[in-house]
Formats: C-alpha cells, structure tokens, sequence
C-alpha cells in the first residue's frame, strides 16, 4: 500500500529516493524519473557501525538526510515489512525505519511505501522473482555495466517501484508509452 | 543496560527526560534532579493520531523535539523493550522508538536505555511490582496529588530510573544520602 503522493512531476523529471532500511546497512537509491524512463543517478549503503543504538540510528537519520541534501530528490520510498523474523529482529528493523522515515519527511519528501511483493512485481513483472532477478532487472533498466552491491540495488529497486506507481496516479496518456500494467519497461 | 553518561549534573541539578514510547501514545515526563531529590516538571502524552506512519512518526519526532525544548533536559532516559506480544508490534514499537531516539540525539542528549526491571527495580524496590505500584511510587517520589495518565507515569518512572543510575555513576557521597542500593528514596 502506498501513501497518497503529495509532489507533483515537475517539469516532468523528478528525483526519486528509494531506501531500503536494516539494522546494520541502509541501502539508498536516487533515480531521475523523466516521465518515460528512469535514469540511475546514485546509489550506496548508509553503515552504522558497532557503537550503541542511539548513535546507530543518528548514522542513519543523519545519512539518509545528507543523501536527501546532496541530490535533492522530492519524494521517497520505502520497503513496508509485514513478516520479520521474530520479534527481536522486528524491533531493530522497525527502529531503523523510524528513523529513516523520519529524515525523509522532515526534509518535505512525501514518503510512500510499498511491499516486497509490489517492488518484484514492478520490476520483474512477478511478485514471486528472487533477489538476483530483481538485481538484474534494476541494472537492465537503469543501463548499470556494474552490479551494485544488494543492499544499494534492492534501494534502487524500490526507488524504481515509486516511479512506477507515482505515474499510475498521474493522468492516462501523461505516463509514457512505454509503461505496461505491473511492470515498468525501458 | 545504559550507555555511558555524557553530561554531568551541572550545579548538581539536572533536567532528564524520560520516555516511554509506544505506536499510538509515547508518554514523556521531566524530572528535576537536584542530587538529593528527584522533582516534577512536567510530564503528558504525545498523540500520534490515526494518520499514515510517515506522519505519525513525524508527530513522534516532533513532539519528543517539543519537549526538549520547551524544558531543556540534557540527558534522556528511555525504556529497552526486548520482547514485544509480536513481531507486526515489535516492528510498530521499533518504529516509534527510532524517531523518539533520532528527536533525542539529534537535540544534543545522551540516550540511556533502561529494561523494565531496572525501572521497577529503582522506581519499587523489587523487578516484579506490577504497574499499579510503579504509578503510586511514582506520585509518593513526586509528591503528586493527582494521579497522572499511565503512559506520562511510566515515562516519569523511566526518568526517575535514570536518575538513579546517573547518580550511581557519580562518584560515593556526592550522591545524596536519601539513596539506597536499588531504591530511589524520599
């Protein structure tokens, strides 16, 4: 389920954050969505070292804002989880997005987010595709000649997921030809 | 467990802020530690309301923030949860418990975590007192005369736990000599 989307596609390019929360990595992904295609634009992970969890969360609220600072994207989205593994890990996963969620909308992003079954299906056109399909998929789709390390492709992922279901919203005809029901296409 | 303590009880009267955060209602409560007492400042609920949880957090972050500033607490105390009833509520806690750590640390305070136990332990005198004598020693350490909202009495109990574990850092006798092992006294 995503949120409602409050930026418009301004000039009809719009810069894009996806971030995919963890304990221990944040991966981040930033794309340019021109209205017909998604252009990769940076990607990397956000690690918050061995310190205690107050400075672990900062590590993250601080460099999802400083990569919201460098490349300016205006809206964000965000892996929804419904299963973890156990409560424990829940927690630790839950405090990270809390934080992450929290510098993106204190930067003025409208955050939206979106299941793991939504991010396969916009991308590799099944809810059922594996990790290394959807890695493929993002290098296809972005033109990337180099694999990015999973916690940054599975960002750039949701990042592209975003764009997919920020044009559904936008008016038919406005959304490039080249999107197909479920699934985006270069 | 807490994290080590950063500041000092300048002129031996310190400001802490304790909060018990929770997906629906984070409680918070300031006590004045004067290094023989603890006093009351002040103590409420922050609600997150029924919005999407980007924008409740964001209340989260900006309420604990509002209360940082408003009564300028330098240290933080906050309950450590490790088993929550599931892991869809340990993920909504965690959440919650991310952007109230993130409001802290990004206002310039030391964060401490504290179990359960610990606060009942300091606040009762005994890991295994229910919720009921936890609020009624909190109203006898504070003087209360009325009977404040559960979740701004858990968040004074947290503060009150965390004043105690300050001063047990504090060099022997420096420490008030109304404290006892395990019990904050009157």
């Amino acid at each position: 389920m995503s949120t409602p989307v409050g930026n418009g596609a301004r000039d009809g390019m719009t810069l894009i954050l996806g971030i995919d929360p963890g304990s221990r990595i944040t991966g981040y992904g930033v794309v340019r969505d021109t209205g017909r295609s998604c252009e990769y634009v940076a990607s990397g992970c956000i690690r918050t070292g061995e310190g205690a969890l107050p400075e672990r969360l900062q590590a993250v609220f601080r460099g999802v804002s400083e990569v919201i600072r460098l490349h300016g994207p205006v809206t964000m989205g965000i892996e929804q989880v419904f299963m973890a593994k156990n409560a424990d890990s829940a927690l630790k996963l839950g405090q990270a997005r809390g934080a992450a969620i929290v510098a993106g909308i204190e930067a003025g992003l409208d955050v939206s987010e979106y299941t793991a079954t939504q991010v396969k299906q916009a991308i590799a056109g099944t809810g059922g595709a594996d990790k290394q399909q959807v890695q493929l998929m993002v290098m296809h789709l972005l033109k990337l000649v180099q694999k990015p390390q999973i916690d940054a492709s599975d960002a750039l992922a949701i990042a592209l997921c975003h764009a997919h279901h920020r044009q559904s919203l936008i008016p038919h005809g406005l959304a490039g030809a080249k999107r197909r029901a479920g699934r985006l296409r270069l």
